[in-house]
């Protein structure tokens, strides 16, 4: 016979099956027991008023790893619509320790140490899982909607000779005998290779030395990296960002619905005309919704932002704000001025429920300018020497955004800390698991 | 007039169009001028008797980033079938210094380590492009047919607490103030996962600090990476793995057909059963057929390798071959052995053409064989505390490979290094670009 997975057992009604999995959960309701096994997929639950079934279980903990055999019967009042009378268990590995958090409740009720601290028994936890398998979902919508553009996928260096945009929260490696960083970013790489293919994407692992401890910061995260050239400014840019961002959140709804019932997550809808902000205009609102005089400042406070999202949904009805033209004081080199605006750049972020999801920007694209603005902001040229030959030798206007993996599902999901959306975090205590 | 890719303007023969690119070469014929726009995606010749046509293009170097209008039309003898008439050139981006490399001619001829050097723009020719745009198609590949095997991308820490499989070749670097390491593999993790999703895969970097500078091999490189639960033994994997290059040939064929005649490669057929040989029969073959008794060697080498592929080909017809069964001696800790016949293992390597391309294999699975293998291996079990949580608490027996993306497109193209399958390769020698 061959194994079927959980969620294809709706089409075997009245047929004898196979199933493969893990033990999930064992109850008992008077005379009757309830075996739920987990498998990759989904859970089955096998019922018998016959003690004998269960022989192959006794003494056996919560995780053990079975071959269920049984019968498939409707069973309208049962998650699925069916369930699997006449079980036969046989036992592939067994578990005999007790489990260090708790799998078979509904919610994972575990504290965040101890979640994280056996992260590799917990994720098992369909909750836990349906949040991965969201991320999956979303790295999946990422490509398809990139792919459709005629984008190309890159892989870039992740060791690098130099910091990449300044040399602070960098992590320093010694490679081979000499010092070496990880990447922050894949930056100066995709820039490059918009001279190469045009429109690029990367999904990949960035790193950031960065010390402090928030619940919105690991020190590894995945990064979905965009850039393409021949834009006009970042209007542009932030078109094909909410070109990218319906596409994941389709692709969602297509692909993952029950995870998204599981965490009764309802998709935001992305409006066609994200609407959008100046910077300055943003700042003014705020002084005049608020009372805060935040004028001077260079950037937006978290605060800020959750002032404009509550503002944009009360506006527009819009889970989704641009704010556009941040200072250039805030921004690093590469970001292309406004023409008609000095001090103001041509970038943006993207606020989602008030929170930033997206950055992203116009670029500089004449070698001259880097020159200019490197000595500006007094680097030295010499370690961008590679980085520079690429404006030598000709680049169009180009831009790009990234989102953060983690981020967009912390954002979708609520969850209270980035570490639940990160398969196995890593922070400024956490390096295992 | 919407700008429109180079690569579609065979469906606007008798329209004025406008192109957007680079200044990839100029000729002249008696009285005719021939200017080639290359774009993202191809190439476009503009054809003019007119010297004043030319005119905004005076003084400009190749690389020059320019719109072009002009009219569409049918020309036979022209790649593509199309070319453009009274042209009009508008420069985006003015260049004036001559190329550290040759873009224009059909082959690539700069020295390797002129090309290395100069990555940035030698990645824009059009031989180079099609290399990393098959390699583009290979991962799409990879993700295809495993997403319709019903697995699920994961993307895993590559910042880890202790080497994977040992202390050597691994890349150390500061954490925090504290040490820690790149990983070597996504090994621990992908099979921590089965315990999740059964089923998982990922694409991603891995770091070898190894010291050696072959051909075969850099520091930083993309594994293609794939584990499941529920196997019989290393043959189901080896299984999967035949799956999932068919899968991948398959979508090189259906997408990355221009690429593929580029660069004049013939893809491989993947028989429906790639024959298999074991370690000990291999070595057994070498002696009977070659006269050089490597049976006491505990791996193949190279040329071991080469006689084998050579052996598949003449005796079978095929590019692939398994060899099974590699000595435990010469395979990390985690690797099953072989139940039937002590000190082999349920291991397998895939030959390509002669080479190694894929390495897998079953996987332990019980906790106490954990704890033996660790002994036997004279490490420690406390760095792998957390890896070990999967065994404790019930894993199925598992298995998977990896496929290294570079090395697959070097074998596929027969190219002499694996630098030129790499887009920005890393070395002894080589942090930049």
């Amino acid at each position: 016979m061959e194994r079927i997975r959980t969620v294809e057992m709706a089409a075997y009604v009245g047929r004898r099956v196979r199933l493969q999995g893990w033990l999930h959960a064992v109850r008992r309701l008077g005379g009757v027991s309830f075996v739920v096994l987990r498998d990759g997929w989904g859970t089955a639950q096998a019922v018998t008023e016959t003690d004998a079934d269960l022989a192959p279980l006794a003494g056996l903990a919560l995780e053990t790893v079975l071959q269920l055999e049984g019968e498939v019967v409707a069973a309208p009042a049962v998650a699925g619509g069916v369930e699997l009378h006449r079980p036969r268990f046989t036992v592939l590995t067994p578990v005999n320790e007790l489990l260090p958090v708790t799998l078979h409740k509904r919610q994972m009720k575990a504290a965040l140490p101890t979640l994280l601290d056996h992260a590799v028994v917990a994720n098992r936890h369909p909750a836990r899982r349906a949040v991965f398998e969201l991320g999956a979902a979303a790295m999946a919508g990422f490509r398809a909607a990139l792919l459709a553009r005629h984008f190309t996928e890159i892989q870039t260096p992740k060791i690098v000779a130099s910091a990449t945009e300044s040399g602070a929260n960098v992590f320093q490696l010694d490679y081979l005998g000499r010092p070496a960083y990880l990447a922050q970013s894949p930056q100066f790489y995709k820039q490059i290779m918009v001279g190469v293919f045009e429109r690029v994407f990367e999904v990949g692992p960035v790193f950031r030395a960065e010390p402090h401890d928030t619940s919105r910061h690991v020190n590894e995260y995945v990064s979905l990296d965009v850039e393409f050239g021949f834009i006009s400014d970042h209007f542009t840019v932030m078109g094909m960002a909410r070109e990218v961002l319906h596409g994941i959140f389709d692709h969602l709804a297509a692909t993952a619905a029950e995870a998204l019932a599981l965490l009764a997550v309802t998709l935001p809808q992305v409006p066609a005309g994200i609407p959008h902000i100046h910077f300055a205009e943003a700042q003014a609102l705020i002084w005049q919704r608020h009372g805060v005089d935040v004028r001077s400042e260079p950037d937006l406070s978290p605060q800020d932002e959750r002032w404009l999202g509550a503002w944009a949904q009360q506006e527009f009805g819009s889970d989704f704000l641009f704010v556009t033209g941040y200072p250039m004081v805030k921004r690093p080199f590469y970001t292309h001025p406004d023409p008609s605006r000095p001090g103001y750049s041509n970038s943006f972020d993207l606020l989602f429920r008030g929170t930033e999801l997206i950055t992203g920007g116009q670029r500089l694209h004449r070698y001259a300018d880097y020159l200019a603005a490197l000595d500006t902001a007094g680097l030295p040229a010499a370690p961008f020497a590679s980085y520079l030959e690429a404006f030598r030798y000709g680049m169009p206007p180009h831009g790009g955004f990234a989102i953060g993996l983690e981020r967009l599902l912390m954002q979708l999901l609520e969850l209270p800390n980035l570490r639940l959306a990160t398969l196995f975090p890593r922070d400024q205590s956490r390096l295992t698991p």
